[in-house]
């Protein structure tokens, strides 16, 4: 069939531009000096205009128009994809050009304006740029003239198929389970903190300890790579070629090992996509809460479960033998497990994690249904901050500054990281009917697990919607039960 | 000038292209895993058959052809990169286009043939190859039409304005001088070796030294970045983002610091060249001889001064206090100095060094008189090895295998290795005219020999020839009597 053909070459071609700006992003995330980037703006513009024009030329149009009109006679996978390249050709044709542009250097400006708020407790000196992000997103939601109500078209960008009607029935569970359970773990007056936490741990041997890691998780070296930054990432172009980082905190050793580990989790997904998508729109992680199920399994599930202890703690020991000296099992279990009503999203412990999202879930579909302005988000948040986790942000530096996502326009996504968690005790009680999980951590058999993500989850790529994947694999439809039940019988059996 | 302008612009977008292409080199260099590259052939490929078509489209023809017949009426600058864009066109035109693309086969071939006969001694497995490229190159040549000799196309292409004529009257000198002083060193039955040198060196200590040496140097580390590979070099794409490599060999510290030293010298280079020429044909260093002279001077004439080493034999001792605890500053500039009759030109010393590229030199000219083929290569080798160094190789790997130069179709590069040497000798008698160097060195301000370069070299980037810059900076021809003088005067000093 020669216009899918055409469509085919198309794509590849796109890829490739894609790849190259990839491979320049991982160097801007990890090691470019920082006076590169002047001259970097000017040459990645170049390329990224080069790959809009792509995007948005006549033959492009006329190719994925004339696909979608014959829609029907095409095979189920090329459908799909055909689909995804209408969905995303309809939005980025239907804003007029300035707009677009205009919103790009918006964008790059708030970083810079979020950076300087967020440190200097500004609130004021930022609010404006979010309103406008807020506004412009609002302003494309309409100009898709979808049938869907504007919130949902953004959930929609970050999980397929999930809308406000879901995500309510999610958060509904979390709020009437969760909260009442969280004020009683926090009530228990039992603390799990440990001394040896805060201690000083060299940070070559968290590297050391970290590359041990990659072994434990088999995680394929000749296909990966893992290095430092900042904030850890996952990155990837193809299976062959997938990286993470993790950062190394000489005051907080949990940092460098729980940010790898979940990272691991990412990468494999990656690593274990069927190589056959790569030329196609079907490649990589199906969504995003597909992709955090994964990282929060092999973080929380694996990482944070007394077993996996039971048998690397040694390890761990043998590069801080000082610190760890008189240190049991149980006694790290605990220490890795600690929670606390604390303020900052990224540093929750797996228990508080959810209500964290639920706020800002809450917020942004308040935003979206105008109901609230940007103007009342600080007071909006510290009220639910004491309502959820009974504490108040001192300032907005701790409290609706502290994340990134908003200024880089990122709205609909915060809700995926509360999902991913609750998709992977999903899969995890699946697992469970199949595999003895607990004695395969302890044997240092997690190659077992990879290679049951591969074969239900991992190798389909996006060929698969979350909602198709969820169920093929646990047949069942989302149960947010699975999740609470985890966080119960986990935390109950350490606090209560 | 509405036409230059169109050329101006063209230029920019191709230099986007090579950008992305040059960061991905970089990751290819020092990063990407082993599986990384088979997709990342795939999607280069896309990306260099795009630069191809700009480079050779008809509106890139019309723009540079029309250029040049007005060139008179160009200014200079304008014209000499309008002079440089024609040459280049005219070589990419005039090559059948599957004579391009086979040869670009062959010379991915080729790499892995020479890899695999180096490591076997099989020269029989790779001269087929060399046979195969050497033709390429000869009919190459010819298609070109330019009016010079078919060794003189290639020399100029890594030397503008360096001809055979020169390169003769340059290698004669060397012959002449350094053959028999050479022989008289090595039959002076004097020895600089010294125990320390072949002890075991920490390379985490060897790092931390490199990066001590990068302060020495003044390198800017806002601008730059030192990382490690198997095969040290430098890259960089504009002047704020310039970086190199070292290796790491536990066995033999100095290839970690004198590899440093010596890609300082050309980052330093690329460091300061002037922002204005990047978007124009005139950036990055002028040529392989000029570059070379500046990595050269900051290794052995810097590097291996003992000047060098009163200042900072302290902070190596500080990082490895037992190898080097009873070592003096004479001893340890003997030991940096040794001079050895020895097979493998990156091992070799810096006085025998240049006869290794004056047999390479003699047989590339032959080669390309067509007064000898590629068969007869490794015994012409065998014989001048012996001529010169008084030496015979045991095998081809540590003989005509040993360089990857010319599997990569390099043919006519090698004989800027000495030009480099031979200029820096030249700079720094003229140096030595308006700064006290030891005593700049001694006091640790190397800076102020950084200044002078980029005073009279650097900041020009590609916009003199090596001729007019070697003029400008020292008021004379070239001059080969420099370099003997230099080397003499050391040499004689350390052993006779």
């Amino acid at each position: 069939m020669e216009l899918y053909e055409q469509f085919q070459s198309m794509i590849k071609k796109r890829k490739a531009y894609q790849y190259v700006l990839n491979v320049v992003g991982w160097d801007s995330n990890t090691e470019a000096p920082d006076e590169a980037f002047k001259r970097r703006a000017e040459m990645l513009g170049i390329i990224n205009q080069e790959l809009f024009q792509m995007q948005t030329s006549e033959a492009y149009k006329d190719v994925v128009n004339g696909l979608y009109k014959q829609i029907d006679d095409l095979e189920d996978l090329q459908a799909r994809e055909v689909k995804k390249a209408k969905k995303a050709l309809d939005k980025i044709v239907k804003i007029p050009e300035d707009e677009f542009i205009e919103y790009g250097k918006l964008i790059q400006l708030s970083q810079k304006k979020w950076e300087h708020a967020k440190e200097n407790n500004d609130w004021d000196g930022f609010k404006d740029n979010l309103a406008k992000i807020v506004d412009f997103n609002r302003r494309f939601v309409d100009y898709y003239e979808f049938d869907m109500l504007p919130y949902d078209v953004l959930l929609d960008d970050y999980e397929e198929g999930w809308t406000m009607k879901d995500f309510d029935e999610f958060f509904d569970v979390l709020r009437a389970e969760l909260v009442p359970f969280v004020k009683e773990v926090l009530d228990s007056g039992k603390s799990l903190h440990k001394d040896f936490i805060d201690m000083s741990y060299d940070t070559d041997k968290q590297k050391e300890f970290c590359t041990y890691l990659m072994d434990v998780f088999s995680f394929d070296q000749s296909r990966g790579v893992m290095k430092e930054s900042v904030h850890p990432f996952t990155w990837n172009t193809h299976p062959s070629d997938v990286r993470f980082t993790t950062r190394y905190l000489e005051n907080y050793v949990f940092s460098s090992i729980f940010a790898a580990i979940h990272e691991i989790g990412h990468a494999t997904y990656e690593q274990q996509i069927d190589e056959t998508w790569n030329d196609t729109l079907l490649n990589g992680g199906t969504s995003m809460g597909i992709h955090e199920s994964q990282s929060r399994f092999y973080e929380n599930i694996i990482g944070r479960s007394k077993a996996f202890w039971e048998t690397h703690l040694t390890s761990l020991k043998s590069h801080f033998p000082e610190q760890l000296k008189d240190v049991s099992v149980q006694s790290f279990y605990e220490a890795i497990n600690k929670v606390e009503a604390s303020y900052i999203r990224v540093e929750a412990d797996e228990l508080t994690y959810p209500l964290h999202i639920m706020l800002r879930y809450e917020i942004e579909k308040q935003l979206f249904a105008r109901e609230i302005e940007v103007d009342d988000l600080p007071e909006i948040w510290n009220k639910k901050m004491e309502e959820y986790l009974g504490i108040t942000p001192k300032d907005d530096s701790e409290g609706v500054l502290q994340d990134v996502h908003w200024s880089a326009g990122l709205l609909g996504y915060f809700p995926t990281y509360a999902l991913g968690s609750a998709y992977a005790a999903q899969f995890y009680y699946k697992m469970a009917e199949e595999l003895d999980i607990d004695e395969l951590i302890k044997q240092d058999k997690i190659d077992v697990i990879n290679q049951w993500f591969k074969e239900k989850i991992h190798q389909y790529g996006s060929s698969k919607s979350p909602k198709e994947l969820l169920e093929a694999v646990t047949g069942e439809e989302f149960n947010p039960m699975y999740y609470v039940r985890f966080l119960k019988e986990k935390y109950s059996d350490l606090y209560l």
